[in-house]
Protein backbone atom coordinates (compact mmCIF):
# COMPACT_ATOMS: atom_id res chain seq x y z
CA UNK A 1 0.00 0.00 0.00
CA UNK A 2 0.97 3.13 -1.03
CA UNK A 3 0.69 5.87 2.31
CA UNK A 4 2.14 9.72 0.54
CA UNK A 5 4.58 11.16 -1.75
CA UNK A 6 7.89 11.29 0.52
CA UNK A 7 9.48 13.73 -1.81
CA UNK A 8 9.93 15.19 -5.17
CA UNK A 9 13.45 15.06 -6.27
CA UNK A 10 14.55 18.21 -8.84
CA UNK A 11 18.27 17.91 -10.05
CA UNK A 12 19.93 21.32 -10.01
CA UNK A 13 23.49 22.21 -11.14
CA UNK A 14 24.09 24.40 -7.75
CA UNK A 15 21.68 23.56 -4.87
CA UNK A 16 22.93 26.75 -3.17
CA UNK A 17 21.46 28.90 -6.02
CA UNK A 18 18.45 27.18 -6.34
CA UNK A 19 17.58 26.88 -2.60
CA UNK A 20 17.55 30.55 -2.81
CA UNK A 21 14.47 30.46 -5.38
CA UNK A 22 12.62 27.65 -2.93
CA UNK A 23 13.30 29.76 -0.03
CA UNK A 24 13.04 33.36 -0.82
CA UNK A 25 10.62 33.28 -4.35
CA UNK A 26 8.57 30.18 -3.43
CA UNK A 27 8.82 30.87 0.97
CA UNK A 28 9.44 27.28 1.64
CA UNK A 29 12.13 26.38 4.74
CA UNK A 30 15.19 24.35 3.57
CA UNK A 31 14.96 21.87 6.59
CA UNK A 32 18.43 20.17 6.01
CA UNK A 33 21.21 19.53 4.05
CA UNK A 34 23.47 16.51 3.44
CA UNK A 35 26.23 15.40 1.76
CA UNK A 36 25.55 11.78 0.50
CA UNK A 37 28.96 10.83 -0.12
CA UNK A 38 27.55 6.90 -1.69
CA UNK A 39 25.75 8.92 -4.23
CA UNK A 40 28.22 11.78 -4.70
CA UNK A 41 25.89 14.02 -4.32
CA UNK A 42 24.32 17.11 -2.37
CA UNK A 43 20.65 17.57 -1.05
CA UNK A 44 18.77 19.45 0.39
CA UNK A 45 15.19 19.03 1.73
CA UNK A 46 11.83 21.89 1.44
CA UNK A 47 9.25 20.75 3.36
CA UNK A 48 5.86 20.89 2.10
CA UNK A 49 2.60 19.74 3.53
CA UNK A 50 3.16 16.30 3.85
CA UNK A 51 5.79 15.62 1.24
CA UNK A 52 8.99 17.51 0.23
CA UNK A 53 10.64 19.19 -2.12
CA UNK A 54 14.60 17.54 -2.42
CA UNK A 55 17.03 19.30 -4.34
CA UNK A 56 20.00 17.04 -5.84
CA UNK A 57 23.26 18.09 -6.99
CA UNK A 58 25.91 16.01 -8.38
CA UNK A 59 29.29 16.22 -6.62
CA UNK A 60 31.37 14.27 -9.54
CA UNK A 61 31.97 14.02 -12.90
CA UNK A 62 30.28 10.90 -14.89
CA UNK A 63 27.71 10.41 -11.90
CA UNK A 64 23.95 9.72 -13.28
CA UNK A 65 23.38 12.96 -11.74
CA UNK A 66 25.40 14.76 -14.29
CA UNK A 67 24.59 12.55 -16.97
CA UNK A 68 21.03 13.46 -16.59
CA UNK A 69 21.58 17.42 -16.50
CA UNK A 70 23.40 16.81 -19.77
CA UNK A 71 20.60 14.84 -21.20
CA UNK A 72 17.60 16.68 -20.21
CA UNK A 73 18.47 19.49 -18.26
CA UNK A 74 17.33 20.92 -14.85
CA UNK A 75 14.34 19.65 -13.78
CA UNK A 76 12.38 16.65 -11.88
CA UNK A 77 14.33 13.46 -11.21
CA UNK A 78 12.07 11.24 -9.28
CA UNK A 79 9.47 11.03 -7.17
CA UNK A 80 9.35 9.27 -3.75
CA UNK A 81 6.60 6.90 -2.68
CA UNK A 82 6.27 5.89 1.04
CA UNK A 83 5.16 2.19 0.75
CA UNK A 84 3.85 0.42 3.88
CA UNK A 85 6.01 -3.35 3.15
CA UNK A 86 8.18 -2.37 0.82
CA UNK A 87 8.93 -6.45 0.74
CA UNK A 88 5.54 -7.00 -0.26
CA UNK A 89 5.12 -3.95 -2.26
CA UNK A 90 8.39 -5.32 -4.67
CA UNK A 91 6.73 -9.01 -4.79
CA UNK A 92 3.44 -7.14 -6.13
CA UNK A 93 5.91 -5.22 -9.00
CA UNK A 94 7.70 -8.47 -9.98
CA UNK A 95 4.86 -10.65 -10.29
CA UNK A 96 3.62 -8.10 -12.35
CA UNK A 97 6.25 -8.24 -14.29
CA UNK A 98 7.43 -4.43 -13.58
CA UNK A 99 11.40 -3.84 -14.00
CA UNK A 100 12.78 -2.68 -10.59
CA UNK A 101 16.33 -1.25 -10.65
CA UNK A 102 16.91 -2.79 -7.21
CA UNK A 103 16.23 -6.53 -7.00
CA UNK A 104 16.42 -6.33 -3.22
CA UNK A 105 15.75 -3.51 -1.05
CA UNK A 106 18.73 -1.43 0.15
CA UNK A 107 19.93 1.25 2.89
CA UNK A 108 18.57 4.75 2.80
CA UNK A 109 18.52 7.59 5.46
CA UNK A 110 17.15 7.83 9.14
CA UNK A 111 17.07 3.77 8.74
CA UNK A 112 14.60 3.69 5.40
CA UNK A 113 14.96 0.97 3.48
CA UNK A 114 14.74 1.87 -0.37
CA UNK A 115 14.57 0.65 -4.12
CA UNK A 116 13.57 2.45 -7.32
CA UNK A 117 11.27 0.88 -10.19
CA UNK A 118 12.74 0.97 -13.91
CA UNK A 119 11.03 4.20 -15.38
CA UNK A 120 10.19 1.81 -18.23
CA UNK A 121 7.91 0.24 -16.09
CA UNK A 122 6.19 3.34 -15.56
CA UNK A 123 5.33 5.39 -17.46
CA UNK A 124 9.09 7.28 -17.41
CA UNK A 125 8.63 8.25 -14.24
CA UNK A 126 11.70 7.09 -12.07
CA UNK A 127 9.90 6.15 -8.70
CA UNK A 128 11.50 5.38 -5.42
CA UNK A 129 10.12 3.04 -2.73
CA UNK A 130 10.29 3.66 0.87
CA UNK A 131 9.78 2.15 3.83
CA UNK A 132 10.02 4.18 6.97
CA UNK A 133 10.54 2.15 10.18
CA UNK A 134 7.28 1.73 12.49
CA UNK A 135 8.91 3.29 15.62
CA UNK A 136 9.51 6.59 13.91
CA UNK B 1 1.87 31.10 0.68
CA UNK B 2 2.61 27.45 -0.33
CA UNK B 3 0.37 24.72 0.85
CA UNK B 4 0.59 21.96 -0.41
CA UNK B 5 1.29 19.63 -3.48
CA UNK B 6 -2.22 19.57 -4.85
CA UNK B 7 -1.02 16.88 -8.04
CA UNK B 8 1.96 15.50 -10.09
CA UNK B 9 1.05 14.98 -13.41
CA UNK B 10 2.19 12.52 -15.92
CA UNK B 11 2.17 13.14 -19.64
CA UNK B 12 1.18 9.66 -21.36
CA UNK B 13 0.19 8.39 -24.38
CA UNK B 14 -3.06 6.15 -23.19
CA UNK B 15 -4.60 7.30 -19.91
CA UNK B 16 -6.33 4.11 -20.32
CA UNK B 17 -3.39 1.37 -20.28
CA UNK B 18 -1.99 3.44 -17.52
CA UNK B 19 -4.40 3.78 -15.21
CA UNK B 20 -4.24 0.07 -15.13
CA UNK B 21 -0.73 0.66 -13.90
CA UNK B 22 -1.88 2.88 -11.16
CA UNK B 23 -4.77 1.12 -9.69
CA UNK B 24 -3.81 -2.80 -10.52
CA UNK B 25 -0.03 -2.64 -10.08
CA UNK B 26 0.72 0.25 -7.65
CA UNK B 27 -2.85 -0.14 -5.67
CA UNK B 28 -4.02 3.36 -6.25
CA UNK B 29 -8.04 4.32 -6.89
CA UNK B 30 -9.16 6.61 -9.89
CA UNK B 31 -11.35 8.97 -8.35
CA UNK B 32 -12.51 10.88 -11.54
CA UNK B 33 -11.99 10.88 -15.34
CA UNK B 34 -12.34 13.85 -16.99
CA UNK B 35 -12.04 15.57 -20.23
CA UNK B 36 -10.87 18.91 -20.51
CA UNK B 37 -12.18 19.98 -23.95
CA UNK B 38 -9.91 23.43 -23.95
CA UNK B 39 -6.29 21.97 -23.72
CA UNK B 40 -7.83 18.38 -25.97
CA UNK B 41 -6.71 16.25 -23.35
CA UNK B 42 -8.08 13.38 -21.41
CA UNK B 43 -7.25 13.88 -17.26
CA UNK B 44 -7.32 10.75 -14.81
CA UNK B 45 -6.68 11.91 -11.08
CA UNK B 46 -5.66 9.64 -8.31
CA UNK B 47 -5.39 10.45 -4.88
CA UNK B 48 -2.73 9.85 -3.19
CA UNK B 49 -3.00 11.23 0.42
CA UNK B 50 -2.85 15.25 0.11
CA UNK B 51 -1.87 15.03 -3.31
CA UNK B 52 -3.17 13.70 -6.53
CA UNK B 53 -1.21 11.96 -8.98
CA UNK B 54 -3.09 13.11 -12.74
CA UNK B 55 -2.57 11.21 -15.89
CA UNK B 56 -3.10 13.61 -18.70
CA UNK B 57 -3.28 12.12 -22.35
CA UNK B 58 -3.47 14.65 -25.86
CA UNK B 59 -5.94 13.98 -28.03
CA UNK B 60 -5.27 16.00 -30.96
CA UNK B 61 -1.99 16.17 -33.36
CA UNK B 62 0.09 19.21 -32.46
CA UNK B 63 -1.71 19.38 -29.11
CA UNK B 64 1.21 20.58 -26.42
CA UNK B 65 1.17 17.29 -25.06
CA UNK B 66 2.34 15.53 -28.03
CA UNK B 67 4.90 17.75 -28.44
CA UNK B 68 5.75 17.33 -24.89
CA UNK B 69 5.46 13.12 -25.59
CA UNK B 70 7.20 13.56 -28.75
CA UNK B 71 10.26 15.25 -27.32
CA UNK B 72 11.08 13.42 -23.77
CA UNK B 73 8.58 10.46 -24.21
CA UNK B 74 6.43 9.67 -21.11
CA UNK B 75 6.47 11.15 -17.82
CA UNK B 76 6.42 13.82 -15.48
CA UNK B 77 4.81 17.03 -16.75
CA UNK B 78 4.31 19.59 -14.18
CA UNK B 79 3.31 19.50 -10.52
CA UNK B 80 0.46 21.59 -9.31
CA UNK B 81 1.22 24.05 -5.74
CA UNK B 82 -1.90 25.23 -4.26
CA UNK B 83 -1.20 28.81 -2.83
CA UNK B 84 -2.82 30.75 -0.33
CA UNK B 85 -3.65 33.62 -2.82
CA UNK B 86 -2.72 33.29 -6.13
CA UNK B 87 -2.70 37.12 -7.01
CA UNK B 88 -0.18 37.54 -4.11
CA UNK B 89 1.88 34.71 -5.31
CA UNK B 90 2.46 36.14 -9.03
CA UNK B 91 3.03 39.38 -7.55
CA UNK B 92 5.89 38.36 -5.62
CA UNK B 93 7.01 35.83 -8.78
CA UNK B 94 6.78 39.64 -11.00
CA UNK B 95 8.72 40.97 -8.38
CA UNK B 96 11.80 38.19 -8.65
CA UNK B 97 12.15 38.58 -12.34
CA UNK B 98 10.42 35.11 -12.33
CA UNK B 99 8.92 34.54 -15.94
CA UNK B 100 4.92 33.32 -16.01
CA UNK B 101 3.22 31.38 -18.55
CA UNK B 102 0.19 33.02 -17.76
CA UNK B 103 0.15 37.19 -17.26
CA UNK B 104 -3.45 36.85 -15.59
CA UNK B 105 -5.10 33.94 -12.97
CA UNK B 106 -7.44 31.72 -15.51
CA UNK B 107 -10.16 29.75 -14.48
CA UNK B 108 -9.29 25.80 -13.67
CA UNK B 109 -11.55 23.42 -13.10
CA UNK B 110 -14.10 23.10 -9.68
CA UNK B 111 -13.88 27.43 -9.86
CA UNK B 112 -10.29 27.04 -8.71
CA UNK B 113 -7.90 29.54 -10.45
CA UNK B 114 -4.47 28.95 -12.02
CA UNK B 115 -1.57 29.73 -13.38
CA UNK B 116 1.83 28.80 -14.63
CA UNK B 117 5.11 29.83 -13.64
CA UNK B 118 7.83 29.26 -17.19
CA UNK B 119 10.02 26.40 -16.46
CA UNK B 120 13.38 28.43 -17.55
CA UNK B 121 12.21 30.30 -14.28
CA UNK B 122 11.51 27.30 -12.08
CA UNK B 123 14.93 25.22 -12.59
CA UNK B 124 12.98 23.29 -15.51
CA UNK B 125 10.15 22.51 -13.25
CA UNK B 126 6.54 23.63 -14.94
CA UNK B 127 4.74 24.50 -11.84
CA UNK B 128 1.01 24.90 -11.96
CA UNK B 129 -0.33 27.20 -8.96
CA UNK B 130 -3.48 26.73 -8.29
CA UNK B 131 -5.91 28.79 -5.60
CA UNK B 132 -9.01 27.04 -4.22
CA UNK B 133 -11.95 29.36 -3.47
CA UNK B 134 -12.04 29.02 0.71
CA UNK B 135 -15.82 27.69 0.72
CA UNK B 136 -14.74 24.49 -0.08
Amino acid sequence: MIKRVAHIAVAVRSVDEASRFFEQVLGLRCERTEVVETEKAKVAFFPLGETEIELVEGMEKGNPLERFLEKRGEGIHHICLEVANLDETMGQLREAGVPLLDETPRPGADDTRVAFIHPKGAYGILIELVEVPSFR
